[in-house]
């Protein structure tokens, strides 16, 4: 099948379950779950929970059993956008097109929606016996590592050091700090929740661990290259804010062309990663090209 | 033992668990550590933790193999207070006679507390199997149970109806969902938590709930009535805030007198309920007459 049709696939797989785990706006209180909807449905790429379910096939895994996890984890990216966009925050207007939370429903609301699927994300993780054919004590170890993986080590620690960054000329070491925090965090964290539940030998998810920490690295590049490049109509925002707003990138640090080598670079350690795994891993394969080349 | 020295000594055992849960400040990056531990240890009273401990030993559990849940849900009502207190919710300038977090490290850096702080109560929760000890099926429904009395059928929704009723008339049914998601649910989910992990019955199960429930209620009114009848100082807060917000209250709603009866009643209800426990749960029925009588 071609990449995109699989990618296609596995995003409404995603769908179809997040429709059935996210309360319906007919839940009292109707606000909060109508907004939760809003954002969760803002024409995502869902290529985190597609890792999740990826990579517990590359080790033989079935979908059924880390689909929960796959859609725990987008619930977190979700919940984590919310908040970045936040006027005390990023203070965007836009994202994906669409005028981001607290612009329709208020910061309030907005802060409320963030905490809620945050939430949400460790009630579905814990429902995850439920099927009872997973090992309980797999599901806390996965529970455990998400959770870091979202905390202020990871995900967290990565959106207050980009914080305490801005307005100011930061090195290197603080850009892979901020990008392995606030994309590579949970790119590991789903690779690495499928591989576990789905009984991976420690080989293979040391080799997924690695195959993801160059793909999030890659995908930022990337990320930081299109505000430069991009096309706004295919981004869904305005480029340019990264330099408005003097935001340390791949291409004001190293310059346009040595980003794009970088990114290349990073490309071919994720692909290269998957050496020893066969055709089942062909999807996280193609989704190395796909983040490459994206335009959004 | 009196009542208050056995307090003292949960709160002493739970502040000592919390300090080695919350990274320390020379932890990267420092400023999130830092500004977590300020709102944690900003002089709470810690009844939710005591509650898991008493219950744990009021079913004959072990203070140690429930303390990390008693910690976590310590955190989870901290992240409710420090977002609760934001500019956009409820604009707190001062909680127990302290600037709020936002007050000191700017509304950013309170919001990512409160993630901060929610996330870490899930990956302590995540560890408690940690000690072997507690079979992981039980932990996976204390984390499941934890996460639905957080999100918005409890806590979370509890304040979403608090902040949409604001400058409204509400009547009873509205007060009483407000209160018991905003308070009760965490009350409720500290008795069970204790006591599920210990390995109650069913029928202790439900005794202590319908206690829990009760508590809360009996807590939230004497709260609104602390508001109106409070001592400043002792409260380290202003009172008649509530009445300056027109805020629902149960006064506002029955007068104070009736008010009082109702907590009077909920504290009876509260006590009745452990008429078949014995000795040891000594505690939870001190608990009763410390909140009906306490000034702050």
């Amino acid at each position: 099948m071609a990449f995109k049709e699989e990618l296609a696939g596995y995003a409404a797989m995603v769908d179809k379950a997040l429709d059935e785990y996210l309360p319906s706006a007919s839940n009292y209180p109707s606000l909060i779950h109508e907004a939760m909807r809003y954002s969760v449905f803002a024409g995502g790429k869902r290529l985190r929970p597609a890792l999740v379910l990826a990579s517990a096939r590359a080790v033989g895994g079935g979908y059924q059993f880390v689909l929960p996890a796959a859609c725990a984890i987008e619930l977190l990216h979700t919940y984590s956008l919310v908040h970045d966009d936040l006027p005390a925050m990023d203070n965007d207007d836009l994202r994906r097109g669409r005028p981001t939370s607290h612009k329709i429903y208020g910061e309030a609301m907005a802060v409320l929606v963030g905490d809620a699927l945050l939430t949400l994300a460790f009630e579905i993780l814990a429902g995850l016996s439920r099927s009872g054919s997973v090992d309980t004590g797999r599901i806390l170890r996965v529970i455990h590592e998400v959770a870091v993986a979202a905390g202020t080590m990871g995900l967290i620690g990565g959106q207050v050091v980009d914080i305490l960054s801005s307005d100011k000329l930061i090195d290197r070491q603080v850009l892979d700090y901020i990008h392995s925090r606030k994309t590579g965090a949970l790119y590991k964290a789903s690779v690495r929740a499928g591989a576990m539940l789905s009984g991976a030998t420690p080989e293979q998810l040391d080799k997924l661990t690695l195959y993801a920490e160059n793909l999030g690295l890659a995908f930022q590049i990337v990320d930081d290259i299109l505000d430069i490049e991009g096309d706004e109509q295919k981004l869904g925002k305005p480029v340019g804010s990264d330099t408005k707003n003097q935001k340390a990138t791949y291409p004001a640090l190293y310059g346009l062309a040595a980003a794009k080598d970088m990114a290349r670079q990073a490309a071919e350690h994720a692909t290269g990663a998957l050496a020893s795994f066969g055709a089942e891993a062909g999807f996280l394969r193609g989704l190395v090209g796909f983040v490459l080349n994206r335009e959004n």
